[in-house]
């Protein structure tokens, strides 16, 4: 199981007030036909990735209309699970091609959330729990997430300067990413100040709304290596899901699909943890970073935290994590986020990710998320020219 | 390329009032594993098809929630083309095994327009459109389709009397069916009393709103032989995508993607038009079964009318069109509409269509259509033993 990653595009992440929706999917899908040096007419299908725009903008039949954009006539659809649209458009055109129906097929996420209030997308966003138990009752994704925050930095007698760390690495990293929402650094003292979104979890834990698009184009290994051109391998793209309702789980600190799907992952790529070189994990908030990174085998249970704290997950540490500067810094356009993450893994093992290149990238793995840790993708991706 | 159904659900169409979006899922669900005799824990994936939920009812994440009605944590995600949702949903769900990263695929459609008013409804369907284009400047679904109506009708000489003889044989049709949103007969007398909805479409030219759900459940044919119940296979699924904004398009009465997805499913299973024992046709509104038909290569352009006229349509002629009683009739839960076609045409196939069951039928033809005739799928089914 092998498909090539042959073109990427990648609007910049933020408030977009000048770019409509179809705007933003149009910039990303020419970016990344250029950056694949192909013609509209050789794609034979369009994914797209989107979690809002029917409910906010009251555009839906986005498969159709990326395809317009284009002007050609291949068949399209849209795909959705949550913050995880991105990455399972992604597996999903995958198997297009495992398939032998399609050699070449165009994966388009975006999102376009600031023509809304925050109130509407606050609702949006509650689309993705169960909304007659979850929503009903007047929960938010930050509430909910503050829950198992508290229950997760109790069970590990984690600080919340510790958990700061995070955010602190993922915004000193969005400094080097030119198309980061968030391009400067931020500082313990800036934690001090900043207001409380739902205990424990301040404005800086959280990742922003954003507007944006980002655009992979994938292949059969045989049409990359014809094509001639740089391109990276994804080796295992395995999901799971977990039960919806949080107040229905054993455990709320337990990321059973991430922990689930990272198994599945490794097992189909046969490689190990240690071969990973860079991570993009689903950082919506900051502690998510940490059970993120212990869910999918990295560290042990309570151990992500101080590997933070020592440097280990930053850009000169032994496991560079959201290099791109994570939802939390790049910003977090939601259809948009797990593809964006296969184009920073893509830029990094191919050597053009610019000022936040690493020297060494063979393997890089990217975490995708959806709910409340409900609808998990982990796809291994590997340069192997 | 060849994929067994082995497996379908299917709840009631119409106003099911004490009826929730999850609680038709779960029907439908739980039909089409009873219908498989398989557990649960034998599903790999689940795909839900729907449009409306997320803008209507504030529900999304439908393919999580799906899963979790069934107990499982298997990888699941919501395929969206708008009234081609469900077959989209198919050839996701078939790809899914094509391509060995699954044997057993669960693909639920399901849709919930009574619980909102006829304002959202119209709305909700017009996320279908290019919202900035066609919605922003008031139009409406039947009204869009009634400009192609009459230019359709004018090109061909068709009169209201003969186009009216559609819904006069899909009600027919549905009064065999017991799940079908309409069971009774209408009459030429009734349309001179229907209200006009968008000129020439009368309230009998229309489908209705409907709730409802359909299941299939998809599997390797190896894994459907072992199972050794019946089954049916599926043996081309071809789909093509229009301009959405049909001003933009050469010509209006021409369906082009329905043409084009025709000629490659025909293609694709390697049998004629001649084959076909029963056809499921997208009749959203009237005149969109005879240029269905004609675009699907049964009839030369303009010709459908009289062999509708004929009888050659009905349950007595030589190709049964509609059965079920096509969405007119049986009504049309959008998300659920595509595979809805497909469990009729396995019933017909396996033999088990009840008052409706053909004497003869060993290759059936599904034809789901989003939009304005804007995103296509043609399925070809067969029975092989």
């Amino acid at each position: 199981m092998e498909i090539a990653v042959i073109g990427v595009g990648h609007t910049e992440f933020g408030e977009l007030w000048s770019h409509s929706l179809l705007d933003l999917i149009a910039q990303a899908q020419l970016q990344a036909l250029s950056d694949a040096q192909l013609a509209p007419e050789q794609i034979e299908e369009v994914i797209v990735a989107n979690m809002c725009a029917s409910q906010l903008l009251g555009q839906g039949h986005l498969g159709a209309v990326a395809t317009d954009i284009l002007g050609i006539q291949s068949p399209a659809f849209s795909v959705e699970a949550a913050c995880a649209s991105g990455a399972f458009a992604v597996r999903a055109g995958m198997r297009s091609i495992l398939s032998g129906q399609a050699t070449v097929v165009m994966v388009t996420g975006a999102e376009k959330l600031m023509d809304s209030s925050i109130e509407q997308v606050a609702t949006g966003f509650m689309s993705a729990s169960v909304c007659d138990v979850e929503h009903a009752k007047g929960a938010t994704f930050p509430g909910l997430f503050a829950m198992i925050a508290r229950a997760y930095l109790a069970e590990h007698r984690i600080t919340r300067e510790q958990l700061a760390q995070v955010s602190i690495k993922n915004h000193r990293h969005g400094k080097k990413n030119p198309l980061a929402h968030f391009q400067r650094e931020i500082t313990l003292d800036d934690f001090a100040a900043a207001p409380m979104i739902a205990d424990p979890l301040t404005l800086l834990d959280c990742s922003p709304i954003s507007d944006g698009a980002a655009c992979v184009i994938l292949s059969s290994v045989d049409f990359a290596k014809k094509l001639g051109r740089p391109y990276v391998t994804i080796i295992a793209c395995e999901a799971a899901t977990d039960k919806v309702n949080i107040a229905s789980r054993s455990s709320i600190i337990e990321l059973a699909a991430t922990i689930k799907a990272a198994d599945k992952a490794f097992a189909a790529a046969n490689i190990n943890r240690s071969d990973i070189d860079v991570v993009e994990v689903h950082d919506a908030f900051s502690p998510a970073e940490l059970m993120g990174l212990e869910s999918l085998g990295f560290f042990k249970p309570g151990q992500a935290a101080a590997a933070t704290m020592e440097g280990v997950t930053s850009s000169a540490g032994a496991l560079p994590v959201n290099l791109s500067g994570g939802l939390k810094a790049k910003g977090h356009p939601v259809g948009a986020t797990g593809i964006s993450q296969i184009v920073e893994l893509t830029r990094q093992l191919r050597g053009d990710a610019g000022e936040r290149q690493l020297k060494k990238a063979q393997y890089g793995l990217a975490h995708n998320m959806g709910g409340i840790g409900t609808s998990v993708v982990v796809t291994i991706l590997a340069q192997r020219s």
